[in-house]
C-alpha cells in the first residue's frame, strides 16, 4: 500500500511517502508556521523524488490534531481536498497518537504524550501497548499541565511523558513526580513514518466530506460568541474549555 | 549550538540541521542508492529552507559507518571537505548507535541494533542505556546474524533486536530467540536528529585529516590483493572477516 502522510498539527510541518512498512521519502520542516506556504511544494517535492504520481497512492494520512487550529486546518484541509481530488481513502490519525509511537512497542506502561496548548494548558491523553497495537487508554484532553501531573502522580503507576517541554510549559511547571518520566527532546518530534504506519493499520473514513479535526476546544472567537449567544454551544462537538 | 547531520551509510540518504536539541529541518530519502547526486543539493535545500549559511553551524556530525562501503565514504569525505573548509569541528558517531537511539532511555536491556552486510552477514554490537547515555557494550563486529542469534541466545537476557529484516537476511535465519524482540521495520530507520544529538555530546576529531570511516571489514578487491600478497595485512585496522 503507497501512503501520502501529512502532519501539520503542531509546529513541524512534515510529509511522508511510504509502501510496505517502508519510508521512502520524507521531509521535516520545524522553523516556520508558515505551514500553508511550505506543504504542496513539499508534496510535490517528495513526489517528483521518489517518482510516483498523486494518482499511485492508495491512501492519504493525516494527523487530524489537536494542535494549532490553524495548523490542524491546513493538514485536515490538504488532505481531504488531495484525497477527494485523486479519489482515494483518507485517513486521520490523532496527533498524540502520532507522538506516544516514537516509543516502541517494549513496554506496557502508560505512555502520555502532550502538547504545547499554550497558558499552562496541554492538550494530552494516554496510550498503551496492548498485544502489539499501541490503543488509547486515558481520554484525549484539554488541561493544565500541572492538573496532569497531579492524575498521573495519583495514578502511582511508572509513566513516558512524551512531548515538548516550552518554556510556557515549564514556567509555572511543578516538579514531575517521582512515577513518572519524561524522555528526552529528540523523542517529541512526531515522525511522519509513524504516522503512515499508523494510518496503514485504520479504517478509511467513510465520507471523505464529514471529516473534521479534533481540535479537542474551542477558538477564543467562539468562546466570545457563546458568551453573547448563551444556550447555543453543542456540547457533543466539544470537550470543556478549561 | 548549530550542528548538520549527514547519514549516507546505507540505504537511506538523510541530512539534518539541528540546534540545541531542537530539529531545524531535515530530508531523508530512501529510494535510491545515488547518494553522491542528491546529498549536497539536499545539505543546500535545508540551508536555504532554515536560513542559515554553512559558516553558522559549529560542527559537522556525521554517522561514520559501519555500512555500504560507498555510502560511508560519500557521508565522510562529504563532511570532512565541508567541516575543512569552513574550519568547524567535525564528530564522527558510529551508525549502529544512530539506529539504537531509536530506543529511548526507558530501558537498561540490551539494544542490538544490526544492518545487513550482504551474505547472510550483518554489521552489529550492543548498546544499552547508563545514567541516561547510550553506551557501547558489546564491540561492534561483522559477523553472520544466525551467529548473532546465537550468541544472544546463550546470553539469555532480554535483548532489543533493531534493524531492517531484508530477504537477504531472512531468507537462511534461524528463528529468534525466546529472549529476542525486533522491533518494528519503522523504527529501523536511523535518524539524522538522533546523530545530531549524540554528536552534540561527544568529543570532536583531533585531526580531520586523519579521520577515517569505520567499515568493519575489509572489500572484495582487498580481500584478493592480500590473497596475492600475504603478509600485507595490518590486522590493527581490520576485524575478522567471516
Amino acid at each position: 500500500m503507497k501512503i501520502l502522510a501529512i502532519d501539520t498539527s503542531n509546529h513541524p510541518m512534515s510529509v511522508a511517502l511510504v509502501e510496505d512498512d517502508q519510508l521512502k521519502a520524507t521531509i521535516t520542516l520545524n522553523m516556520v508556521r508558515n505551514h500553508s506556504i511550505y506543504v504542496l511544494p513539499a508534496i510535490n517535492d517528495l513526489f517528483d523524488k521518489v517518482g510516483w504520481q498523486p494518482k499511485d497512492i492508495d491512501r492519504v494520512v493525516v494527523a487530524k490534531g489537536p494542535g494549532s487550529y490553524t495548523g490542524v486546518r491546513i493538514a485536515v484541509t490538504t488532505a481531504k481536498t488531495l484525497a477527494m481530488t485523486i479519489n482515494k481513502e483518507l485517513v486521520g490519525i490523532s496527533s498524540l497518537q502520532v507522538l506516544a509511537a516514537n516509543v516502541p512497542n517494549i513496554t506496557d506502561n502508560l505512555i502520555v504524550p502532550f502538547m504545547d496548548a499554550r497558558r499552562g494548558n496541554v492538550f494530552t491523553g494516554g496510550y498503551q501497548y496492548q498485544n502489539g497495537r499501541l490503543v488509547n487508554v486515558m481520554n484525549e484532553q484539554h488541561v493544565a499541565y500541572n492538573d496532569l501531573l497531579a492524575t498521573l502522580k495519583k495514578g502511582n503507576h511508572p509513566v513516558y511523558l512524551v512531548g515538548e517541554m516550552t518554556p510556557k510549559i515549564s514556567k509555572n511547571a511543578d516538579p514531575l513526580p517521582n512515577n513518572v518520566q519524561l524522555l528526552a527532546p529528540s523523542y517529541a518530534m512526531p515522525s511522519t513514518y509513524q504516522l503512515a504506519i499508523l494510518g496503514e493499520k485504520a479504517p478509511a473514513v467513510k465520507d471523505i466530506d464529514d471529516f473534521v479535526p479534533n481540535y479537542l476546544r474551542i477558538t477564543e472567537a467562539e468562546v466570545n460568541w457563546l458568551k453573547a449567544h448563551p444556550g447555543k454551544h453543542d456540547e457533543s462537538n466539544y470537550v470543556q474549555e478549561v
